[in-house]
C-alpha cells in the first residue's frame, strides 16, 4: 500500500490532525460530479491508510467483508453500471473481476458466496489499487467526453456510485473495528481518544403536534429509491428526547438487571439474549476481578469513565427496545424522527470530524430552551420502531440496480441519522438505513420518544 | 377418549354431516358467557373426535404442538388467569399442571421447552379430559356465584379464554394436518372432499378512495389488545382483487419458472427457496413419472383438478410476495384490507362450514357488478405487506396477560380474514393474525391489490 | 393394549414380583426354536405392560425409537427375512409395513427417516399387536411345516430374529427410561427400588498372563457375524478390577474437579464436556440448594445414598476414559475382557432379575481370594478401549442381513458383558456391543484394568 | 517477505529446478542438531517463497490454518518448550505470542479459538519473521553453550521441535492448496506439471506370511511417543498391492455408480456422501458440458489425462473403504503395512522431489518379479483400516508435551507412508499419521490388501 500515490496527502489518524480539509472539500460541494467523484474515491483510500495489506484481508463476522473487498467492489460498481454500459471502448480491467466483485446482483452475474471473500488473497491489494486507477481514469474521461441525455444518465449513475461507495466507507470502518476486536491483540485503528468526555446535557423533551406530515424525499438532488416517493402519514402528537441515550444511562439499565428480566424484551430478543449470552453492548468488557467496564473503540480500549457520557452504541434493536420499555418510553417511528429532523441542517459528529467515536452532547452546546433535539445527525444511528418496508407506490430502480434496496424489505428495522463513521454528504433527513433487529456491529444507538 | 360424554353429540367428520347446529349455536351468540364458554369447550372436544390418543401425541414441526397439549393448555389458561385468582377455594387439579402446561408466560412460572411437549405421554389423555371437566365445572360455578365488578372482570377473562381456546382450535387442525402429512401413511382427518370444485369467478377489481381512515377496534365487545386503539391512517387510493388467488393461477406462476427467478423474490425469501428446496406450496406433491400434482388435505390426498379453482393455501409470505410481484401487483396493507372488510359481515367458509378446505369463489355467488370483494373472511388467511407492530399508543394488557401479543411484535407479518379452520365468532374486520414470513403450515393464501 | 392376551401372564413390575419364571424358562433353553421364539415374543410384550399407548409414542432423543416402533420393527424382521422368502403363501399383514418398519436395510427398501417414527400415530398400537399375532402364527406354522435344509435355514433366521428382538427389548427399556426422564413429570416404569444398596466389596485386581489368545466365537450355537471368526491375538500381561466402578468412586472423581481438568480427557471428549455441559453422568441431578445428588432410574428418582455403591452407569466412553486416566489405570481392550470372561458362566444382574437397575457387588458374594472378577455379565455394559472393527477375515452375512453389523464398523467403541436390561440368553463372553464414544443413554459403565 | 534473507537461496517452484540440494542436505543428515535445525527452519521459509503476505492470511476450512500462523506456531514451540525452560536469560520476543500462537496445549496457557487465526493480521508477517530470527539465534546459542544432561534434553526437544515443524511444513502445503482452490480465481502455487504421467505399472500382489510381528519403534533416533513401545502383534497371512490405486482405477469405481450404492459404504460414510454431496475426490471437477474431469493441483488445474495414472488422492477413509469393498479387497491394517514397509528404505516421491503432486509408479521402475511393493513411502498417505489407538503400555510424554498425540486417540484412522508433501527425513516405517474418517484435504490415497 505504501506505493499508492493517493496516500501522500492522507491525513494521519494516528495524530491529532483531523479530516478537516477533505471534509471542507466535501462540504463545499465542488461544483461538478467529476470533482466529487475524485474526492470520494480519494476518501476511501485515505481510510485505508492505517491498514496493512494483511489487515485488509480479515473478515471477522457474517456481516463484514474484508477492507480489500470493499475497495474492489466499490470500483466494480462503476465499471459494471457505467463503463460497461456507456463506454463502448472500455475493456474490463480483468474479466474475472466482473463476477468476482459482484456482491449480490443476481441480474448481473453469478457471484461468489460472501464468506469466500476472506480467501481473495489474489488479486493482490496492489492490483486492486491498479483496478481503481484504471476505473477512475475511465470514469473521468467518460464524464468529460459525454454530452446530452447520456451525460445526464452517466452523472446520475456516478452519483449513485459515489453514494454506494460512501456506504462502503462506513462499512469499511465498522468492519475493521470488528476485525481488530476479534484479533486477540486488539490492534488500534486511530490514535488515542482526543478528548475527555464532558458531562452530557440533561435529557429534555421536545414536543411535536400530530397531523398529516409529508414523509420521504421529493426535492432536487440525490436520494435512494427507498426514500421515495414523498407521501402523507398521519402522526399522533409526540415528544422526542433532546439527545441520544448515554452509556451511563444504559449502565443503569444493566445494573437494574435489564438483561435478566424477560418482561422487558421482545420474545425474539429474549431468545437472542439467551442464545448469544448478551450482558452488555458489543465491545464492552467487564474485568472479572474489579468489575470495571472498558470499551473497545477504533482508538483502542478505553475505560468506562472516558465514554460514560457519550451515546451508547453497538446495541441491537432488541436492546434499544428493551431499554426504552424499561425507561417507560419508546423508540420513535421513522416518520416521527424525520418530522423532527427535517427542521435541521445536516451537521454533527460525522465521519469528517475524524473522531471515530460518538461524543457527548455536552451542556455548553445545549441552550436550555433549545427548540430542537441535538445529535439527530451523526454520533450513532438511531433505531426506530419502524420495520423497513417500501413507501406507498414505491418503485425500485429499473434493471439490476433495482436489487439495491427493494429486496431487503423484510425483517429489518429502520435506523436514522447517520453515525460518527457516516460521511456528512451522504446522509439527510429522509435517509433510511436498515438492519436486522439483532445487529450490533454497527454504530447503532438509542433515541427515546413518548406519546403526548 | 371414548368415554368423554361430550362426544356423544359430536358431528361426524367422516360423513356428509356438517357442523351446522354447533355453528348456528355459536352464530346465535347465546346470551350469557356461561353458555358461550360451554359451547367453545365442547367444540374443542368435538374436533378431537376423529383422533386417537396416539394421534394426539404427535408434534411434527417446530410450529406445532400435540393436540393433547392444546386440550390441556387451553384449560390451564382458565385455571391460571381466572380460578387461581378469583376463586379462593379452588385447588389446582394437579400442582404440576400449573407449570407443565404454561406455554410462554414467563411472568407466571418456568415452563418446559416447547419441543418437550411430544414427551408428555403422562398425564394421560383421560386425565386431561378430567382436568377439563374440573376446570369447566369450577368456571361455571364461579360465573354463577360472582357478582359486581368481580363478575365483570371474570367474564372479561372468560371471554379472553374462549378466544384463546378458539385460536388453539385452529392450531389443533393445522397441527394435526401437518402431523398426518408427516406420517408416511398420510392418515385422513375428515371424510373425502364433499364437492367438485366449481370454476372460480373471474378476477375483478374493487376500488377504494384514499384519505384518512379509522383503523383498529373501538366498539363494544371483545377484541385483542393488539387491535386497539383505533387510530387514523392515511391511505392512497387502491383496488382490491375480488377473490383470493386460486391454485390454477399459482400453478401458472410455478410453470413460468417463478421459483427459479431471483428477481421476483425478497432476498431472504430467495434464500429460503434455496435452503428449503421450495418448488410448490406445502402439501403439494408432483408425481415423478406423470408430472401430475396432487395436494394433501384434511380430507386426504386429492388430485390437482379437484382443488384447481380453490384458493391456494399453505404459502409463505415470501411466496405470496413473489407471486404478487410476478403478477405486477402487490399484497394489501392491513389498513387497506381492513378498510374493505369493515363494510362486510363476517361470513364465509369458516370452521363451522365443516369443509376443512378452502372452496372456490364460484361464478354463481358473484354478481358481476358486486361492489364488494368476496372471501375476505374464511377460506385462507390473507398475507398483508404490513409487518406486525403495535398501533400508536398500543398498551399491552397488564400483568402476565400482557405477554399474549405484544412481545411478538417483531419479524412477523400480519394476516387478515381467517381461514376455513377459524371459528366464525372468533374473527372480525379488525382481527390481526401474525406469523414469520417463512411460515407455511397455516392455511395462508394470497389476495392481490394494486395502487390506483 | 389391554386386549393383548399375552399380557395376562405378565409379571407386575409395580410390585415385588420378579421375572423369575420367565427367566428360568429362558434359562432352561426350551429345546425347540418354536418355544424359544414364543418366549422371546412374549417377553417383548411383557415389557410393555407398564406402558400406555401414549408412552409408546415418545421418541425423546436421536438414539431412541418409540416403543411401539420397536414392537413393529422386530415383527417386520421375521416377515421380511423369513416369511416373505420361505412361505410362498404368505401375504404381508399390510403392504405399507414392508417399508414403514424397515430401520436401515437399504437393500430391502426405502425407509422413513428415523426421526419420523414419532409421527407414527397410525398404525395404532392395536394393529401393531394384530401384526405381531399374524406374524407369530405364520412363523410357528412355517417352523412346523418345513423340513430339511430349508428348515435349517429358517431356524437359523428365526434365531437371528430372536436375538435381534432381544436387542430391541434392551433398547425398549433404555428408550423408555430416557422418555420418562425427558417428561418433566418423571413418570416411573417399575415400582420403587427393592433393596437398600449394600456396601460394595473392596476393589481387588485379578492378574492374567500375556501370550497368544483365541478371541471370538467358534463354537456351536448362535453368534453374530461380528463375533467371528475366532482368531489369535497377542496380549501383554494385565490385571482386571474385581468389580465395576461404583457411583461413590465416580463421585470422588467429580469432586476432585474431574470435569474441569482438560489433561484428563481425550480432546474430543473435552469438547463434548464443554458443548454438552456435562458435569455428571446422565440422569444425575444436583439439588441447587442442598448440593445433594439424586439419580433418575426406571424405578423413579432415588437419593444418591440409595445407589452409592452400585456401578456407575450412563457414562460416555469419554467419561469412562477420563475416570480411568484420573485413577492412573486404563480401560480393558476387548480381548483382555474376553480373556477374563470366557472362564465364567453367563450369570449376573441381567434383565431376568427384574431389578431394572445395577446392583452393588456386595461383600458377601466376594470371597477375598476369588480368582475371577465379578459383574462381568450384567449390571452395566463395560466400555473397552477397543474401537469397533471387523476381526481378521470378517465376512458380513450375505445379502441384506450383511447390513446388520458390518456397516457400523467406524467411530464406535466396543462394550462388553451386558447390562441389567440385557436378556441373559442374549449375551456371552464373545458378544460385542458398540456405540459412539459420546453415547450416554445406555446402561454403560466402567471396569478398570492395568498393565502388569 | 521480500526482505527475508533466507529466501535468497530459495528454490524456484515456478521453474524446473528441484529441491535437490536442500533435499540432499537433509538426506546427508548433517551430523549435528544445530545444522539440522537450521536446515528445517530454512525449509519452512522456502516453502513460503511463492506466497504473498495476503496469501499467508487465508484459512479456508476448519482443518486448515493460515500459513503465517504455521510460521509463528512452529517458532512458538521452540520458545515454549526449550528457551523458556532452559535459558534463564531468555526474554520472550513478545509476551502476547506466548498464548497467541499456542495451538492446543491446555497445560501451557489459554489459547485463541482455532477459527480466530484468520484474524491475526497483526502481528505482521515481517514481525513473525523477526520472531523466527530471534528464536533461531537463541536456540543455536543454547545448543552451543549447553552441556551434559541438559544439552541432551535440549537436543531431544530441538529434534522434537524439528519434527513438529516438518509436520507443519506439510500442513502448510495442504492448507495453501485448499486456500487457492477456495479462491474462485484458483491461483497456482508451483509452475506447471513437469511430466506427462506415464502408464502405471500393472497391479501385482506381494504376499506376507502370518505370525507374530514386532510393531512399533524400538531403535535409536527420533520417533514420536505414539510409535512406542515396540510390541508384538499377531498377523494372518496377507498380500499387499504393488502400488497405490490410480486415478483411472478410481474413475472406474465412480463410473460403475460407486457413489450411489449404499451397500458399498460404511453407514457413516454413506451419510457423509449424502450430506456433503460427494461425487468424486476433493479437487476433481467435472465440466457440465463435456463431462470431462479436471483436477486442481498445487501446479494448477490439469486435465484428467495428465494425472490418470497417478495415485488417486484427497479421498476420505470412507471413500477408500468403499473403493476397497467395490474391488473385493480391503485396506491394510497398520501392522500389515508396517510389516511390508520395514523391509524398505525411506525413499520415494516425497517433499524433496519438488513434484508437488503424486506420480505414477511407472512400468520401468517395476521389475515384474520385484519382491516388494512400491510407493509405500511418498506420493500419498495410505489409509489403513486401523483406528488410531495407543499401543499396549503407551505412555504419553510427560507434562504439556503429552498433549501432542495421546489426546487424539479416538475417532481417527491411521494413515501410513507419507505423501509428496512430507519431508523425507520426517517419515519412517513406524510413523503413524491419523485423521478423522471424513478428512479429504490431505494427500490421502488407497493401497489395497487381501487376506490369504
Amino acid at each position: 500500500m505504501t506505493t499508492a500515490p493517493e496516500q501522500r496527502a492522507s491525513l494521519s489518524l494516528r495524530h491529532s490532525g483531523s479530516y478537516a480539509h477533505t471534509s471542507s472539500a466535501l462540504q463545499e460541494r465542488p461544483s461538478g460530479p467529476a470533482q466529487q467523484f475524485s474526492a470520494v474515491r480519494r476518501q476511501s483510500e485515505q481510510l485505508c491508510q492505517p491498514l496493512t495489506a494483511e489487515d485488509m484481508m480479515v473478515q471477522s463476522c457474517d456481516e463484514a467483508s474484508p477492507v480489500k473487498w470493499h475497495m474492489a467492489h466499490t470500483t466494480w460498481f462503476y465499471e459494471t453500471f457505467i463503463l460497461s454500459q456507456f463506454d463502448p471502448s472500455y475493456r474490463p480491467f480483468n474479466s474475472d473481476f466482473v463476477w468476482l466483485f459482484n456482491s449480490y446482483y443476481n441480474s448481473v452475474s453469478e457471484h461468489p458466496e460472501k464468506k469466500l471473500r476472506a480467501s481473495f488473497s489474489r488479486p493482490s491489494l496492489e492490483s486492486i489499487f491498479d483496478y481503481r486507477r484504471q476505473v477512475d481514469g475511465a470514469v473521468l474521461r467518460l464524464l468529460e467526453c459525454s454530452t446530452g441525455p447520456e451525460l445526464e444518465e452517466i452523472e446520475t449513475r456516478v452519483i449513485l456510485g459515489m453514494n454506494h461507495e460512501q456506504q462502503h466507507q462506513e462499512l469499511l470502518l465498522t468492519d475493521i473495528k470488528h476485525a481488530f476486536w476479534t484479533n486477540p491483540l486488539h490492534p488500534v485503528y486511530g490514535g488515542p481518544l482526543r478528548h475527555e468526555s464532558p458531562a452530557a446535557a440533561p435529557l429534555q423533551w421536545h414536543s411535536y403536534d400530530g397531523g398529516l406530515r409529508e414523509i420521504g424525499f421529493a426535492g432536487e438532488g440525490f436520494a435512494f429509491d427507498n426514500e421515495r416517493p414523498q407521501h402523507l402519514e398521519y402522526l399522533e402528537p409526540f415528544a422526542l428526547a433532546s439527545r441520544a441515550t448515554s452509556c451511563s444511562e444504559y449502565l443503569e439499565f444493566m445494573q437494574s438487571g435489564g438483561y435478566g428480566r424477560p418482561e422487558l424484551w421482545l420474545s425474539e430478543g429474549w431468545d437472542a439474549v439467551q442464545a448469544q449470552g448478551w450482558r452488555a453492548p458489543l465491545y464492552w468488557h467487564q474485568d472479572a476481578g474489579s468489575g470495571d467496564w472498558s470499551v473497545f473503540t477504533l482508538r483502542g480500549r478505553v475505560s468506562f469513565s472516558q465514554i460514560a457520557e457519550t451515546p451508547v452504541c453497538h446495541v441491537s434493536y432488541f436492546e434499544a427496545d428493551a431499554f426504552a420499555r424499561w425507561a417507560g418510553k419508546s423508540l420513535p417511528t421513522e416518520a416521527e424522527w424525520e418530522t423532527a429532523a427535517r427542521e435541521q441542517d445536516v451537521s454533527g459528529n460525522l465521519m469528517e470530524s475524524g473522531e471515530l467515536h460518538p461524543q457527548a452532547a455536552d451542556v455548553e452546546g445545549a441552550s436550555p430552551g433549545s427548540a430542537t433535539p441535538r445529535q439527530l445527525f451523526g454520533d450513532v444511528w438511531e433505531w426506530t420502531r419502524s420495520p423497513y418496508v417500501g413507501y406507498p407506490r414505491f418503485e425500485p430502480l429499473p434493471g439490476a440496480l433495482g436489487e439495491y434496496n427493494g429486496k431487503f424489505m423484510c425483517n429489518q428495522m429502520v435506523l436514522r441519522g447517520g453515525s460518527v463513521v457516516t460521511p456528512q454528504s451522504h446522509v439527510r433527513a429522509t435517509y433510511r438505513n436498515f438492519f436486522p433487529a439483532a445487529t450490533r456491529w454497527q454504530f447503532s444507538g438509542i433515541r427515546l420518544t413518548k406519546a403526548l
